[in-house]
């Protein structure tokens, strides 16, 4: 209370609803964007201290102060640890920071981007330019597809077109519209739209807060792929402390090997670094022992 | 809402007040603790997401669930990477987590703690025995001193003491009690309290929420000792993504080096590991960026 009256602001706030028992909030300026598509609500609100934030049926999705160390962290492990990324396709990302933190690598000819709700592509484009500048397409090699990613991959397969080499699926939680992302029968045609030695990377939830969603969708990977591998990073708006991407694909994978090295350290980021790579596979010992059980 | 009712219990909450504008919120089974002391509030609160949890002046301390990153990192970094710890000297740590863990290092001969605030020992003791147990005193090698630990160190050189091979500052925020902890007279004064050889380990905020108060205590640092590095780690109850510790002494110090390799692999830990031990060394690259600037 004392705070409100010495910042003389109103107290408004956002919270995350990801959990029913433990939430973040952000003390909101002003809501830019408020929704309801056909698949899930989506607000972008304005926030005192971490600028801009998106949310997917009241789920923190990004916030402008942040969300390099969740695109650079999908995007440059694959594409620095694949000798030579051509084709990309990015499932969901509608935000439009993958597909920055992808055009950045100038070795691609291609890249795909499945998003199937346009309401989040027209919010960020909008309103958070930060990441939502690229999806105007002014690059030539991008292609912005507003379509359902599972029907997508499917019909990719159907008609026998060119596959991809790193796949992102960088998808909300497996509640709403990316639910179905979260199966065996996506990932089976996931890995028939890889080219040999192609991988997919994928959102994998948290160790604390979301850790029997994360076991579920690694055990599907390994159901799938000779070679998971998990790595972890931190952010600020995911409540809960670490959380996780994995790296799945066929053959003796070994991500933690940038095979790209002197076009990485060409590259600034503000989170990845060669270094940072290669430690973020190492895991809480908690984690790893979980993981073992289905990763052995 | 609907959450509420479906769980059939009232919506208390707890929230985190270090930040005016980013809070963390943990819906409360009960408050089991409440005593406003001469330095600060101390209170213990039972969660639904993450067991019981300490506040101080309502800023989150510990919680159950996830205690052991802090405590594992703050203690065994040091003391794997020091060759032969003797002496151990804990400022702060009221809670008995840090202590526990040092506990943990047959070798040691001594552990002194030294902290302000009874009230804080008080609780842990009465109601989170996880942490609190170890500071009934049952380890002959363990002396718990209710003190200034200011004043303690001060009066320590004064006295010509036995030094101490590895000092833990385990503190709050340098607001409230621990305020007199990030300045450069308590830290000459640590100086001579070290043996040859022997390093500090200090809490040392959080490179996203608490960046000024981070540069501020490595300043110091800098300014003392011949050797200052900084590794993070992650947990679930201080909001905003990493957070860090600092370690430093005299002559060319390598934290990162485990001495102790053997004693290290012995040791269960949740969080801690050898390749852990080493990987929090590696910054975000915004990170390492603003700290060469004061490290350099």
């Amino acid at each position: 209370m004392e705070n409100n009256k010495q910042n003389n602001y109103p107290s408004i706030w956002v919270q995350d609803v990801l959990n029913k028992d433990f939430q973040l909030s952000l003390r909101v300026k002003e809501t830019l964007y408020s929704k309801q598509s056909s698949f899930q609500r989506v607000d972008v609100v304005d926030t005192y201290e971490v600028g801009k934030v998106l949310l997917n049926d009241g789920i923190f999705m990004l916030s402008e102060k942040d969300e390099f160390i969740y695109h650079e962290m999908i995007s440059h492990v694959a594409l620095f640890s694949h000798s030579s990324p051509k084709r990309v396709l990015i499932i969901g990302g509608g935000d439009g920071g993958t597909a920055r933190e992808v055009l950045r690598h100038e070795c691609l000819e291609k890249i795909v981007m499945v998003e199937i709700d346009e309401a989040v592509v027209e919010a960020c484009r909008l309103h958070i330019p930060q990441t939502g500048e690229c999806l105007n397409q002014h690059d030539p090699r991008f292609e912005l597809l507003i379509d359902d990613g599972v029907a997508y991959i499917k019909n990719h397969i159907q008609q026998q077109q060119q596959k991809f080499d790193v796949i992102i699926v960088d998808s909300t939680d497996p509640i709403g519209p990316a639910a179905p992302l979260f199966n065996h029968s996506f990932y089976q045609n996931v890995k028939q739209c890889l080219n040999e030695g192609g991988v997919v990377v994928s959102q994998a939830e948290s160790p604390f807060l979301l850790q029997e969603e994360q076991k579920h969708l690694l055990q599907i990977l390994k159901d799938t792929f000779e070679s998971v591998h998990v790595y972890n990073y931190c952010n600020m708006v995911y409540p809960g402390g670490p959380y996780s991407f994995s790296i799945a694909g066929n053959g003796q994978l070994d991500p933690q090997k940038i095979v790209r090295e002197e076009d990485a350290k060409e590259l600034f980021t503000q989170y990845y670094s060669l270094e940072m790579h290669k430690s973020s596979f190492i895991l809480p010992r908690f984690q790893r022992d979980y993981l073992k059980q289905i990763l052995l």
